[in-house]
């Protein structure tokens, strides 16, 4: 949570989150316990929750109803983290050894349902039912997404449409979904709600393409995972769609592919050929685009605390460096 | 749904369940669609459902209400099913091949978070808050229940009282919640609701006890999957936790278990073991005893046609041979 440092309020709104994770989570079987812990202590930004908070600040802030709502989406995206490992066969994240790594996939598979039910217990108990049914949505727009990710590994035509679609379902609209949790609790005027949503979308699509960015960076610590990872497991994101579009590496990308095992020397190669290629800069600047426009939709919204918060969080998703 | 046909009420109440269980797991995913259009195809005796509509009727039967509850809990038997044959390794339910095993332990992750997500949805949007909460921690408890069942994989010292405890968490919990659900609907008098939750736990250990102990009939058709499938895959039910009581068998069955692999001559060797030794016998008298609580929850029961439909079940789940 060192994002939120600079921030008390919000990071003392966090910590309380915490405590609710923590006893949302308890359980008398031990080794889901440990499982669970494992994840806690892992840690994360927390910006979903942090979205719930300050987006119920633009109307009546009702913690008491808002506190469950918080630590439900944290916990719903925890769930989805934990299935994916499963999919990516996945052995570190932040830093820490996944559930399926450490207990195998099997464990890790009741794990995340446990995880899922839990956040739909915190999240039913405080919302209306509209909300609950946009929430359902969303979800099943997450589980569509992932299928649709897993059906289009190692093609290389994937396109950028094809990709932005892939990364709206898969993080932008719990993004938003998080930002209107808070805006209804809150009864907020139509127009905040709008921009506080859109805010969201805007934030996370900036989030996720500089996330998938990362996976180029030399840095495994910056990581908390090896890197290239995703190119390994057949997930294609901006650098290589942009390469493959050049003859002169699509060739190079084929061979690699078709050898059907990834050598370091190779995933080094691609390191290099996206450096070289200008891939990186053509991804920063869509990340840019979103990330204007969700300063845009925050310059929309009253100039309250929390928007300064909001502001503080674009500013620090921006520099995050890759 | 043979089992219903005599039952020409139910049956038809059970026809549009189908309906709107087919409507809640529509999606634009064709991959997903073809998955669940097969579990939709290769049936069920859709008990859950049937619980939930009969215990509906000894108040006010709201079948309005009703309908989405009782798709709800099918679709998270469903979602149970497909995550547990991912655990299982399992290549065939119901006749039909498993999601894991036509497209992969990945898709079947998705999948199942896919129906459980619809289940929480219809779930949620048609009950009480308190009903959610009672439900909510069935799940947890079912979650906490199958990794307690995998953590105890293998294990002869497996007690009588572990695996009650187990199959209570297992199936019998949803049983109950499914009466408790269709009584609450109804408003019915407190008895009622008391005795319908009972005779739901009662039937629900008694098919479960019977249901294990197919596993060892020699008929794979009636089973629908590979016999002994759950001593290989370590879970003893007990017909095993009765022979290895027995030091003449437990000595047998620890030296195949350490062998590592389970030959098919191995375990037809079990089988006849569990045939001679009286296992059959215990297991058979057991699932007596608890069919005989359920009876007797019925008999407390008013007399109307669904209490006839309930009785009806538990005939059929007792003359399940095995």
């Amino acid at each position: 949570m060192s994002i939120w440092k600079k921030d008390s309020h919000i990071y003392t709104e966090l910590l309380e989150v915490e405590k609710h994770i923590g006893k949302a989570l308890k359980s008398r079987q031990s080794t889901l316990t440990k499982g669970v812990e494992g994840l806690l202590e892992a840690g994360g930004k927390r910006v979903r929750p942090a979205l719930v908070l300050l987006s119920g600040q633009f109307g009546e802030y009702d913690r008491k109803k808002l506190m469950p709502l918080a630590a439900g989406v944290e916990i719903l995206h925890m769930a989805t983290l934990v299935h994916d490992d499963i999919i990516d066969d996945a052995d570190i994240r932040r830093g820490a050894p996944t559930i399926q790594a450490k207990w195998g996939k099997d464990m890790a598979v009741f794990t995340g349902d446990f995880l899922l039910t839990r956040a739909f217990s915190l999240i039913t108990q405080n919302v209306e039912l509209e909300s609950m049914h946009k929430l359902s949505n969303v979800l099943k727009a997450i589980c569509e997404g992932e299928i649709d990710q897993y059906e289009a590994r190692f093609d290389l035509d994937t396109s950028v449409g094809d990709y932005l679609k892939r990364i709206a379902r898969k993080t932008a609209l719990l993004f938003t979904a998080s930002c209107r949790l808070g805006a209804e609790q809150s009864h907020c005027t139509p127009r905040n709600a709008f921009n506080l949503r859109h805010y969201g979308q805007n934030l996370g699509m900036a989030f996720q393409i500089k996330d998938d960015l990362l996976d180029f960076s030399d840095d495994q610590e910056v990581l908390g995972k090896p890197s290239l990872a995703d190119f390994a497991n057949g997930i294609f994101t901006l650098p290589i769609i942009y390469l493959a579009r050049k003859e002169k590496y699509r060739s190079k990308l084929v061979d690699i592919i078709n050898s059907g095992e990834f050598l370091p020397e190779e995933l080094l190669n691609i390191k290099n050929w996206v450096h070289e290629s200008g891939a990186i800069e053509y991804t920063k600047a869509l990340a840019k685009r979103y990330m204007d426009r969700a300063l845009n939709n925050l310059s929309a919204l009253p100039p309250i605390p929390a928007r300064d918060s909001m502001e503080h969080l674009a500013m620090e998703l921006r520099e995050r460096d890759y």
